[in-house]
């Protein structure tokens, strides 16, 4: 392991918060953040704004200019190896005249994978690899996820009273949360490069899953329904509106009906009865989805939270006691015993407006001892 | 509306803070602390530990010795003006001569009730009343209700997990929440008069309700058992550990049973075949209960809370999501609309061992529209 220095570790916090000014507009990319420093100057900032734009490498070496002879270079990811949209950032670098590389982790994609690297050392530059590697991983947790697992970074956002309630016996739910935390769910769509609903949630509160509030250089996420027998009405604002919605079945006799809607629909293997949670997340991958969001009811929440499909949860808890006339927050009927219960590791508690914002990881069960 | 100056909240403050040292002793009186000051300098202090001992003026008068001659007394409440089990504190206050007094609140108590003022004030004393008030206020909040209200200040204790759960639906609960958090239920019993549950959880969980963590001077609760028809086994720990436990029923044809148990039975009248709570509550403030600590199910728990019966909720929660296999905080047939809800003022949020401690008050509900 590399010795590194106060500069290095200086610099690198500096490329992974550059790296986040992508985080609304990068996707299906990863964010990636470059710092070019001459012993204690930085000579060049750079990120990957938008794919089809320069890469981070590229933006800092065009703002170092000549300066970037026997410079060292901070890259949040491996750079590039291979000519994709834009050329091979390794050869700009090489190029540039750059003498050392230090890259926070090794980029999983294919393309890359180490090549990059290989071609820096192959240089004559010396190349130093893990300088706040987990800093980097958490940044691009939905593009590692997508690339390494095969499937998204899975959000479940859910909005309960504190005593876990979603919605009065007869469905009455708006609102549960204020202004505050719609808008932050805005934000989070905007994050997120699907959303994902079922057919209940599509039949009961007709969602659009658009973002609607403005963030800068947002992008609408692709809207995701799993409805097993195709029993969304036409009419469905997500079906109205212009834009793709993809739509996952498990019986597509009905799909003529939705010839003049903007569905797209998808049979994909069923499991009881119901779409294969992980054949859903295999396609949307495929589609390049790094972080899906999950706004859905009880049930479909219980059934990713019981398969173990979740990698986070956010729960916004408004300071209401509902009472026992509600529904709860999910529907886990596999979860009979005490020992079966999800423990959490919180990541992150804060205010937001007049509601309380819980971060969360699914974490480790205790080991079942058995009856 | 007198102005008080910067020393004069200081001292208070410091009055304030000393009454604070009788948390757990001075019960059924108030907390009160004293301060006497002469120009910037404090010459004396004082608090009231205990029912039977000084008051806070005698201490701090104690502590000053002859230096309190034309010196400023600030008390957190009304010097007594009637001899109780000590000697009336406006009279020690004259005769140490005291030129002005300063005092946060009137005591309500009726034999107080405005006539130490007119003690101090007859004897040509300054007499300064309301420097801060309303923290004097909540500080004995407990003693106030009863003399103000006729019933103790109540708080009701609830444990859940995030998505409100309190057991799973067999009945497993043990432990919902972790060590950290039942210590600081165990420091809420000791700061209470007395501990109320009902018949359902003294089946299920036979529990003995007493403090048995160590705080300084603290002493057992009282314990309350409502049990409608005295169903409770003679055996459960809360009837033969030789400290008295309160019953109370609404048919005490069963009485006999429990003659070589330390229950005391007391029937009240009945509301829905059940104790009626009010009653109960006046019974409690009328054997000096000031805090009534609920740590009851969900029924009790859901009963108290439609009746707009709780003052204070304390609600622990854990880290986990336990799922729809279980049981809920509250049992509240009579809310069925999302209108019913009770909204909550937060006045405490935090982190308490693994679990998260939220406590709060209940707010007005916005305004039925009606239908």
């Amino acid at each position: 392991m590399t010795d590194f220095t106060q500069q290095d570790f200086r610099c690198m916090a500096r490329a992974l918060q550059l790296a986040r000014r992508g985080e609304f507009t990068a996707r299906p990319n990863p964010m990636v953040g470059c710092v070019l420093a001459v012993g204690e100057e930085i000579i060049g900032e750079g990120w990957h704004a938008e794919a089809g734009g320069p890469h981070a490498e590229a933006a800092a070496l065009l703002a170092a200019a000549d300066r970037a002879r026997g410079a060292t270079a901070y890259v949040t990811l491996e750079p590039c190896a291979h000519t994709g949209r834009t050329g091979p950032c390794a050869d700009a670098l090489i190029r540039a005249g750059v003498k050392r590389v230090v890259a926070a982790v090794q980029d999983p994609f294919p393309a890359v994978a180490g090549q990059g690297f290989a071609k820096l050392r192959a240089a004559g530059m010396a190349v130093d690899v893990g300088l706040m590697q987990d800093a980097a991983r958490d940044l691009n947790r939905g593009f590692l996820s997508r690339i390494e697992r095969g499937r998204p970074f899975v959000r479940l956002k859910m909005a309960s009273s504190i005593d876990g309630a979603t919605a009065m016996t007869d469905g009455t739910s708006q609102w549960i949360t204020g202004a505050a935390a719609r808008h932050d769910v805005q934000r989070l769509r905007a994050l997120s490069g699907a959303v994902l609903t079922g057919a209940g949630t599509a039949r009961a509160d007709d969602p659009q899953l658009t973002v609607r509030d403005t963030f800068p250089g947002g992008r609408q996420p692709l809207r995701v329904l799993l409805d097993s027998r195709l029993t969304v009405e036409q009419r469905a604002r997500m079906l109205q509106d212009g834009t793709a919605t993809l739509v996952f079945c498990v019986d597509d006799s009905d799909r003529e009906r939705f010839a003049a809607t903007n569905a797209e629909i998808v049979k994909v293997a069923a499991k009881d009865g119901r779409p294969s949670l992980p054949a859903v997340l295999e396609e949307l991958a495929s589609r390049q989805v790094n972080d899906l969001l999950v706004e859905a009811g009880p049930t479909l929440a219980g059934s990713l939270l019981m398969a173990d499909l979740v990698d986070e949860l956010v729960i916004y808890q408004a300071a209401h006691i509902m009472g026992s006339q509600t529904r709860g927050l999910v529907v886990t009927p596999d979860w009979t015993e005490l020992l079966d219960r999800l423990p959490l590791r919180i990541t992150d508690r804060r205010v937001v407006g007049s509601d309380f914002r819980i971060t969360a990881e699914p974490a480790a069960r205790p080991a079942h001892t058995g009856n």
